[in-house]
């Protein structure tokens, strides 16, 4: 959709090792835009569990119904994901799309309807018309391979501007793993589920309940952390899939999510679910900031995050990020407002560790030209001292500018 | 602060009838602006009672600290507001300053300092020299006049591109009386409480307890029911001020607020209530459209609402309607986000009576170009059945332009 990328995208994308046991493919089947990739095909292995997370909306698209009903069985040999139509909100013919859709992959790849895995995302109320797949899945389930990892990140994209991928590795048992995952999302982003799509795919041998487990618990500081809009899309999806492939180099299966052999595994995939998170903040539609915002002395985490969250969708804080000001007004505004036990004559504030404003007011020792000059910068930190526990969070915003309303008053016309 | 008047703005404003007992008079202290008046001191009888309602913000500013404190012995003799500070977040310094300035009122007005009611819009967190009021309202009290409305709303003004007024009768044992109000409140505004500053004066003969009780019933659906960016002020208050004087023409003194006799004076303070809070949704910062979201079919009135504020501080609904796209996939977000009840498949949505969605898909006879006719329109009405019970609210909100972005984005720099 984009043709400028962020100016917070990472630099450089990392090389995805191949995790054996996972295929990609991808396809421009026409469904809405023109000259790109909008379909992607994933062909696991069997034996591959599967884990997810969905968005919490009372209003979910169909492939998140197709998903939450499939899930149980816990495996899966196949993902289909389109851009460029949601299929939310298209009443029966939705139902009939996912279903359509499930029975062409499941033709090309030899497997059971139920463990083909779906995915959509884009304009939500067009009706899907899941014929197109039946164009290129066959071809895509020929030319799948282990190294398509970017190819499948960018057939995903909607609004995105940079392709959102990350790996990291672990050792479980002495035996090394690999963590992949990538992400699409930049607008309609907002906590339960923070992100639109979101992928990981490892070579771990894990039961789906371990996979799930792991999921349910690294989503919270990742991508339920992460704001851009405080609107939660109807299609929020993540995925996971364990191939199980390492058992052969010996690693051993791990039935529960709790089990101390996955202490390196469990920290290796919060840190790639934090990465496409904050990865998913940095391509904010018009972002022009990437905003850390620390709440720490609160009552209780719990407490502290909704602070957090209060100040990272606050449309004042954000468009003062965007104009490089220092407007603690509005983080106290901000803290206000969102309910939780605070005392203004307890609380502090700072930006880039400079402290502005201590017990109640203005911080006398602190230098506005200090502050102004942090402010320039790309990536700003907000903290907040609530002093009144021990209870922190930290969460991850952009800012916002006018170019989110340029983007999303022309998206859909 | 802002040249262009919003095009939501009244044509014309009403001429508001002296109310006997009340007299107004602004003058330009200095305290932030230029050119421009930035006091306002209301005198009162004696006898006038006094009813207020203020910001659920738990950062609340020294000036509605000062109010709550004062609002139980239930009289008024003045009142003093102030443009350009806040008096928010300002410690010690606040709470020093809102006492200066009730005895610097006290000791021109002649009455007691708890009989001081004061209100402060404009910036956080800078201390406010209250000695500058000393300059000026010695001066405002011999100048203060009854007709001076219009004055008294121009002074308070921040962001506001246009003063705020509003007038309506009723009667009360047969006797005519006088309800007047006027507001401020551009930005950093939504429910509990939705203005940042609004007073209202009657002659009416109540009891303190008989307008308290008025007041916040009539709030429920007025200030509570409007939203411009979701962001609650430190500074919000509502103040409601009855001189009585009504009572030497034959009115008499009501002292409960669920006598009958007030229906009709019930009746209209609610819409005057109405009337002041939709002028600032209409003024919202950089507003293009007045945005009316009605949404019945709940399973009761509280979760129609909150379907409704959802939708109404939705950045996407609101920045489609500055695009005059008629997104109803983005209104099918935010019920979805909003948490309450909903069922997909019992959802319309409708764009000025048009009916785009039913029955959890597109509108089979949906005519994309009336609804973008409509959509051109300054005033838009986004109706939602959502087909459960009975629950039904009404909200108003304007859409988020990058207006609004360059506004906020420059406000305090």
């Amino acid at each position: 959709m984009s043709t400028t990328i962020s100016p917070l995208a990472p630099k450089t994308y990392p090389d995805l090792p191949a995790i054996p046991g996972a295929r990609f493919a991808t396809a421009a089947a026409g469904i809405r835009y023109a000259g790109r990739t909008d379909v992607l095909l994933a062909v696991f292995d069997p034996g591959t569990v599967v884990a997810g997370a969905f968005t919490r909306s009372r209003c979910p698209s169909a492939p998140v119904d197709w998903c939450r009903a499939n899930l149980p069985h816990g495996t899966a040999r196949a993902l289909v994901v389109n851009s460029g139509n949601a299929n939310a909100f298209t009443g029966r013919k939705g139902r009939e799309s996912t279903a359509l859709t499930a029975k062409l992959a499941a033709g090309v790849v030899g497997c059971a309807e139920e463990e083909v895995f779906l995915a959509s995302t884009g304009v939500i109320g067009e009706p899907l018309d899941a014929t197109k797949f039946g164009n290129v899945l066959a071809d895509c389930a020929h030319a799948a391979t282990e190294t398509a990892w970017i190819d499948a990140a960018r057939a995903i994209m909607t609004t995105d501007t940079f392709p959102k991928v990350a790996t990291r590795t672990a050792t479980i048992g002495g035996v090394a793993v690999t963590i992949n995952g990538f992400a699409k999302g930049a607008g309609m982003i907002a906590p339960d589920m923070a992100t639109m799509l979101a992928f990981v795919v490892t070579d771990a041998p894990l039961s789906a309940s371990a996979l799930q487990g792991l999921l349910s618990r690294g989503v919270q500081g990742s991508f339920n952390a992460v704001t851009v809009d405080s609107d939660t899309s109807t299609s929020d999806t993540l995925l996971a899939f364990a191939t199980g492939a390492a058992a052969k180099r010996g690693a051993p299966l791990i039935e529960t999510a709790g089990d101390r052999r996955l202490s390196g595994f469990r920290a290796a995939l919060n840190k790639l679910l934090v990465d496409l998170a904050q990865q998913v903040a940095r391509d904010g539609e018009g972002a022009r900031k990437f905003i850390t915002v620390k709440v720490e002395g609160a009552v209780s985490a719990a407490s502290a995050k909704r602070v957090a969250l209060s100040i990272a969708n606050s449309p004042l804080v954000k468009t003062a990020a965007a104009g490089e000001d220092a407007n603690w007004g509005r983080v106290v505004m901000a803290v206000g407002k969102a309910g939780e036990p605070a005392d203004r004559d307890r609380l502090s504030i700072s930006f880039g560790g400079i402290r502005v404003a201590h017990e109640g007011e203005r911080d006398p020792t602190y230098d506005e030209e200090a502050v102004s000059a942090y402010m320039r910068n790309d990536e700003i930190v907000i903290g907040v001292d609530l002093g009144l526990g021990r209870g922190a969070a930290t969460v991850w915003t952009c800012d916002l500018t006018k170019e989110y309303v340029i983007i999303n008053g022309d998206y859909r016309s």
